[in-house]
């Protein structure tokens, strides 16, 4: 199969069914006339001055059996913050009371209405009305301008947005698509950038092989919205990619894209160049883990902390990656070499895990110690070991180890005797762990 | 106790008694006046210009015990080489047989006598009369320069000859006496330079204490002796110390001084200095290799090598070290790592041992690849490797570990299956060896 063909079998399964279409229309436009009136209906709800559906589903870049829609309330500019979330939330109540969905509130910078009706996932979220190159007001302003953005680029282009959502098939089956902080990967409207501006997917894919850490993209549209000259500096970032948002210029779409993915990204474009096949587009991610899983493994250790569950996965995940980091220090310290360490969480608990070349070292250390040309340190180095020997222009001791394995050390950890080495993340605290899972060699030795 | 209290206890200890050193004197007049007499019996002996004893015994700054006597037999310059060796065995022989000793011949770059009279060791070496800065003929010809030099500047000095006794036996129990290929430390010349060109065995420390790797030493004499200015490019060395020979300005004296015995020395001169006690002077580095011998172990392998008698420690260290370099490269490739290693040879037996921090690591390994962004080098590993992934900007693979265990590895290398990966000596073959001595932790596995 060539890669034309390729793409068009994926197509075939991820584009949403003409009725899948109809139908999302229908309730689209049902919600969406159903605010109009109650707008109407109320004056001091005059202040929101438009009602608009963004996200994917708007755009016409979703892929089959998405059936989210989100409704953008636009208010005016004068609005106060408090009118503001009030009547978002007071409209978004009402529209959905009236189709008969159940609705909940939900909050990021401000509250907003979550609900779902029959299949539908339906946020209704108030905004401010800002203009392009203008200041936000608050965070979810800028969207009802990559909205529009998105819209004029694809609209009346089905192919391209065809584009977009293959681009988008295939960072999800590699598992590097989505923008929370869990995942780090591509935003869905970073896809449609990349494709408005390369043009199609296999353009995307041609051009990513070659990036390099740091690679910028500035679209075309860019230097006639705000009449920029082709010598314009734009601001710098330090990112792996750097993609100018066309309604902030001072904002890098990429930014939530960790170094890792991007050359995740770099890799999977060249090699699905080489190598075409449809396995691309497919849970690859879990083929790949599976095979890595597949083979003989070191010690291994898990350290289980009680989740609390008011706290997202926006949040949990930096803190437990942000522990593990600061565990793998202690780690390192005690000679413990790690083959593989990972974070993850379900509802209940935050799992760290580690893979570690040795269980176990022998009572003895060697410590190196200064050159014995660097006088002082030399002299501390003497005055705190014994037994020390010079190889190398420098000097070694050798000492007892304290943590003979890596379970002594760990205990240490959950029993809060490391505590002023480890930095405590506010929710991931490993006072509250319990070591499991600890299989060595062939042996499995659960601890708790 | 203040140093010159230690220095002179010590000093009690190591001068040879009066009793001693008029019965050297006595032993060497009788085998020069032996000498002089049998070269007078014999025309064809005329080519025997001068006979000078040599050594430490001759320029007084022996250490009590010595009883080794050195005699060159210093031949004209037109002599050949064939004529030299024949006449020198020759009268080596006749002298030795007269005064009723036993003697045997030794092979440097030529032959020369080796006997015992009594309780004197004696060594009768021909060698070509040279004189200052000409070019020497056979390796030995600076001897009797180096004889005249330091005797020229020690004569009739008594204490700085003790001051040179003092260094010998710090230098000795710090176990950097000597310039074979074994010790690699200060040969007695060396440390007769060194006491001349700062003044006292404590100056000769106090000036060490602040050395620095390549540090350059010039002796006054040598500007007056060849009449050079003070801004004389000297010859470039790349050792760690370097002294000018006065006798031959473009060889260093110290060439034999490894790095770590270089480092040694500082390191020592700045702690004895600091520290004074006489411990210095006594077997002071077989009390600290106690002390670090007196610790747990890790796992500990030695190689045991059939050994050719006929090789001497000069060319079986070098080969030894030679090979256990090789063998560590080899050691280091697989991961295990090396807390500790050592050569040391006995009559019969070659031993190479080490010490690891870990006997065993799991099946699993880690290989590191490339950067991602290296594509010819990513297209080697991936086509090498299957279970491969994404890491810092880099892949990596896991593998199956050839060796789990170190007697694994070093099986292959006695039955040599590694024979193309390690660098084979000519007198030392791990193909003739046997591993030996295994401690894993508690247990002791003795292989063979």
């Amino acid at each position: 199969m060539n890669i034309d063909e390729i793409l068009e079998e994926v197509l075939d399964d991820i584009k949403p069914t003409e009725e899948e279409q109809r139908e999302l229309k229908e309730m689209s436009s049902k919600i969406i006339n159903k605010i109009n009136e109650i707008i109407k209906q109320n004056p001091k709800y005059s202040v929101i001055i438009d009602v608009v559906q963004v996200g994917s589903t708007a755009r016409n870049t979703h892929l089959r059996n998405n059936y989210d829609i989100d409704i953008f309330l636009v208010f005016d500019k004068n609005t106060e913050r408090e009118v503001l979330e009030e009547i978002g939330l007071e409209v978004g109540k009402k529209v959905v009371e009236e189709l008969g969905g159940e609705y909940w509130t939900e909050y990021a910078e401000h509250p907003y209405t979550s609900a779902v009706i029959d299949k539908y996932s339906l946020d209704i979220v108030p905004c401010y009305r800002i203009d392009w190159g203008e200041k936000i007001i608050s965070a979810v302003d800028r969207t009802p301008l990559h909205n529009e953005f998105v819209k004029r680029k694809l609209e009346k282009n089905e192919r391209l947005c065809d584009e977009v959502r293959l681009f988008k098939k295939f960072l999800k089956s590699i598992g590097i698509y989505g923008s929370d902080l869990k995942t780090k990967g591509f935003s869905g409207y970073l896809c449609e950038l990349l494709v408005i501006h390369y043009g199609g997917f296999i353009e995307v894919l041609k051009n990513a092989k070659d990036w390099k850490i740091g690679e910028k993209i500035i679209l075309e549209d860019i230097y006639k919205i705000y009449n920029l000259d082709k010598n314009y500096k734009f601001r710098k970032f330090d990112a792996p990619l750097i993609v100018y948002d066309p309604v902030d210029i001072n904002r890098n779409v990429a930014a939530a894209l960790s170094k890792d993915n991007f050359c995740k990204f770099v890799f999977y474009a060249s090699l699905f160049l080489k190598n075409p096949s449809k396995g691309f587009f497919y849970d690859y991610y879990k083929h790949v883990d599976q095979k890595l899983e597949d083979r003989e493994h070191g010690a291994l250790l898990t350290l289980k902390i009680k989740r609390d569950k008011d706290i997202v996965d926006d949040i949990i995940y930096p803190q437990m990656e942000k522990l593990q980091r600061s565990i793998n220090k202690i780690i390192e310290e005690n000679e413990f070499v790690i083959l593989r360490c990972d974070v993850h969480a379900d509802e209940e608990f935050c799992y760290l895990s580690w893979e570690f070349l040795v269980y176990e070292l022998p009572n003895v250390r060697l410590r190196e110690g200064p050159s014995i040309f660097k006088k002082e340190r030399v002299e501390r180095f003497i005055r705190k070991y014994d037994k020390y020997f010079i190889r190398d222009c420098k000097l070694y001791a050798y000492t007892t180890r304290k943590y003979k394995n890596v379970y002594e050390l760990f205990n240490d950890i959950i029993h809060g005797k490391l505590r002023g080495k480890i930095s405590y993340p506010k929710y991931v605290n490993p006072e509250n762990g319990v070591i499991c899972k600890m299989y060595v060699k062939d042996t499995i030795k659960v601890a708790e």
